[in-house]
């Protein structure tokens, strides 16, 4: 075997880290699913996880039959075409075969899709959500993708910096988000007529908190694997790893300390938020700052989100499980943070206010597509009764929930 | 260490590779015991999850004590023999130690015997199962794997593809699992002297839910470790992970779609096993189709698999969490659908019915080793006083319920 | 490519093998939280996983701020200190950066606090269990890998053999589980002034076995992992990952067979600790041992915890989840066997009694460590009211349940 290349070889090592990497991101949908599953109620537990398997095989077959070739085809700098995976050279200078980059790209755009059916939990019919979840995979969450890594995307153009996805996942996932909440409207009795706010708790915390170890797992196959091939990056890996934990921890600590200074108690739910923010926030920077950066980074992170999810609450905006401030409100704040506090290019550390300006303009373009995502939520609404799939201000449980006698789940 | 030589090298990346991925597999163990825990009914939960735990530990000193050798020692075609592991070469060309090799091969073994524990769950008692289990994993799937991956095998001498076992390791589960159903005869209470069937929904979806998303996960490790090996087959497991991602999500559109029209509403229940019925049909062909054929594989096996269920449960045989559907039936017909549809020897692309004649024939006689079973339960059964095993017709959750008060698990 | 050095293809490899050893042992701590957890009542199920949360982020901050520099800076032998990560050479000889190094490190750090979590699990508050986390990861733990890790640690100068950490890991947390378990007293109820004993079951045995499976599927990274690196050990790593595997079934069945014996049933809750006994038993010598002593250290382990479960509860020492025998008592033998089984230095292998020596020589003076957290904790509860932490004699549950109403976590 004395034979073998030093390229085939780098091959073999480059297929390995990406191949399990995806496989770990892969199995975040298994967080997602019980997360939301575990904080909305308990009739309409199986619903979003039914919704979560609509986002991995229909957008997954959505993603494989269009969403990639407008991601990573050939593009003109906003949009590309192409069907299927092309076996023509995507221009990233990769070892792995386009077949595996599809994989991995694959679990981005599932996680971008599953933030939304959180925010959208308990009141949306599934046909109408499986409508979205195709278009979504199919084109809009594709077309970030291109953007921000598609070679000739004019955000990669301009240096824009989004590792492994604050923006083009988490913004673009956390903004559709907000549009499809907004659109359908609050679940009955969440906000009353005279303004008083009726806390709808999550039913099983324990489940929730399956998920969301699932999710922080998850997360050291997202970061890490983003950097696509494991040789020449022994130092990048290491630094990536070690910025995505710090953030993580420092986002569940500053919502302990916040939390109980706010309210004299631990608010465990806004905990494992708390750690979910911070790891959204590191996602487009773990690549560029240091380990302290990305401590301050959290911290940061796991007071905002107890703070949006409270305004958000405020603005009579119905969010079962905070997906919006999590990952809409903490990917704007961790893409712009890289132009703070990258060790090169950042305004902290003598680097200008360029890139600053170039991450803030990406995700602003990005996060203002919930415009369209409202938008095209309005039609469907507006045409209820031929797709049956949007029921503006009334709870789907009513509707949807689980047949017990017969063990067949209701659309 | 510049006088590491490209061999060490290859070692190492192969290592990583099975290593993990042998991991991932190990994992699925936990989806089988969730997924079969919420199909069931509460009482019956931990006796399940005890079964299943005996499927892996005692499963798994069978197969290294006896098991091992039977697979992969020195075969004259049909069988072999050895104790624990060889150290000698076993002629398959691998990088890895046998050690290591003996890890991944565990996977598989406990993954056919967890297929049977689903279908026989409710009603068998414990000591009686660990005998099944013995035998089955230290002779029954042993011989399996001898015929089928055993350089020596007589299927692997006629080109049986078999890639990561939709007949050695599902088919072969699947259609012990079908012997266990029919000898110990159905839940008290299920079929009705009048002929109605009265359905048993399981206790937790959410917890079967867990268990779905944990075994799709280890699938990854299940069909992209099948090379064995990362060096050189850069290409191909790109090529297996999108094939068994695609089938999987085509599996779970198909059922939403056949179960919404055949009554009216999506059954998640269905959804879930429409997810794994696809996972088996690619299983034994990711390796040598087309990522278009995958699709339609996957469509066919959702449907396959709902029409298998409500037959199954026609004539009679209870089968609680639909493994004979998902395993038996879809193993048989992944298994001669890559006669069918192989890029190269596949009937639908020229490649005549040669293939397509190899797999039917080798499938065929794996399947038709449950009246082996079958007679082996008759026997156990007989003998019910000295061993206590087989309870027939009756449930095994009257006797062997947890006892509360003590958080003792009564055999 | 070709320009590619062997060098950078060995750091690669090594890279990719400890990132995704580490991924799989911090998802570990998901697998602690819901042991935990479903092993006591439900009232305390979250204020349990909060805890692991805590163990995870602020002991990951200590560990990172302080704890790391003490157990690997440059040592006189008996402790170090640096901040932060160092960048200078660690004198470990390996592939790996300082960064992905911290990284696997964390993980073994965030195992043993994690193992006193379920031994206080019930009865003490989040403030003082948060001093006490950050003490021990910032300190305490870390003294005991500067012994027996850092190379020039007095005990690993002495030869003594803990590959992946019985006694550093799993004796040091179970000892210290063992301080906290006698200084905050029993929960109320369990052990009535006539003497007899009040089992407490769990609340949740499903939810604890997935918990215990995936622990079981995480000692996969942690064990085989612990050689830091893939290149060179291709042999090694399959002999660990099978001699882990072995143990822990053996562990399993010789429970299922005691507990059979014993009291006429097999304990379910016993079998998983029996698993997790014959894992916790390995962890030293699994890079020394064969298969067969494996498998009989495994035997000796499931009896092992079953026996110490009972005697500790009979010295009114009460351990909800029995992490003191299932770490403290197995960690302390698995660290002795090494120096009987060992292959090539075991006493039982001709040779001689000095590895036996240094083992136990090694783990008595890191067990016998549980008196200096016998001080602390004393010291804790004398000044209870300042810092509201440790409420001896008492149920936490009492004062820091949900708060149902209002989804927050009282502490």
């Amino acid at each position: 075997m004395e034979e073998l290349t030093n390229l085939e070889l780098a091959r073999g090592i480059d297929t390995v880290w990406v191949a399990l990497c995806a496989a770990l991101i892969f199995q975040m949908e298994g967080g997602f699913a019980l997360l939301e599953a575990g904080f909305i109620r308990a009739k309409n537990a199986m619903s979003i996880i039914a919704k979560v398997i609509i986002d991995v095989a229909l957008g997954g077959l959505a993603f494989y039959a269009i969403g990639f070739g407008v991601a990573y085809g050939a593009s003109n700098g906003w949009f590309a075409f192409d069907y299927g995976i092309s076996t023509g050279d995507l221009g990233l200078g990769l070892n792995i075969s386009n077949y595996l980059f599809w994989f991995i790209q694959l679990g981005f755009a599932m996680a971008a899709i599953s933030i939304v059916s959180g925010a959208v939990a308990e009141r949306m019919r599934l046909w109408g959500y499986a409508i979205f979840v195709f278009i979504f995979c199919a084109v809009m969450y594709p077309l970030a993708a291109n953007w921000v890594w598609n070679p000739n995307g004019w955000l990669a153009g301009m240096g824009f910096n989004d590792f492994a996805g604050s923006a083009a996942v988490h913004a673009m996932g956390g903004f559709a988000a907000l549009a499809g909440a907004i659109v359908l409207g609050p679940r009955r009795g969440k906000y009353q007529a005279d303004g008083t706010i009726t806390p709808i708790p999550g039913h099983n915390l324990p489940l929730a908190s399956v998920g969301a170890f699932m999710l922080w797992f998850g997360w050291f196959g997202f970061n890490p694997g983003s950097t696509l091939g494991a040789v020449g990056n022994w130092e990048l890996i290491g630094q990536v790893a070690v910025n995505t934990f710090l953030a993580s921890a420092a986002g569940g600590v500053s919502t302990m300390l916040y939390t109980y200074y706010r309210y004299g108690q631990i608010d465990i739910t806004m905990v494992i938020n708390g750690v979910l923010a911070g790891l959204v926030a590191i996602t487009a920077g773990c690549n560029v700052v240091g380990p302290g950066s990305a401590i301050i980074m959290g911290l940061i992170a796991g007071v905002l989100v107890d703070v949006a999810v409270v305004v958000i609450d405020r603005m009579k905006i119905d969010d079962p499980v905070g997906a919006i401030a999590v990952h809409g409100i903490n990917g704007l704040f961790g893409t712009i943070a890289v132009g703070l506090f990258a060790s090169e290019s950042g305004l902290f550390f003598g680097g200008g206010s360029a890139q600053l300006g170039v991450q803030t303009l990406g995700v602003v373009v990005i996060a203002i597509f919930f415009i369209r995502n409202y938008l095209f939520g309005l039609y469907l609404i507006k045409d209820d009764r031929r797709c049956a799939s949007f029921t503006r201000g009334r709870e789907c449980g009513d509707r949807c929930s689980i047949s017990r006698n017969r063990g067949l789940f209701h659309i």
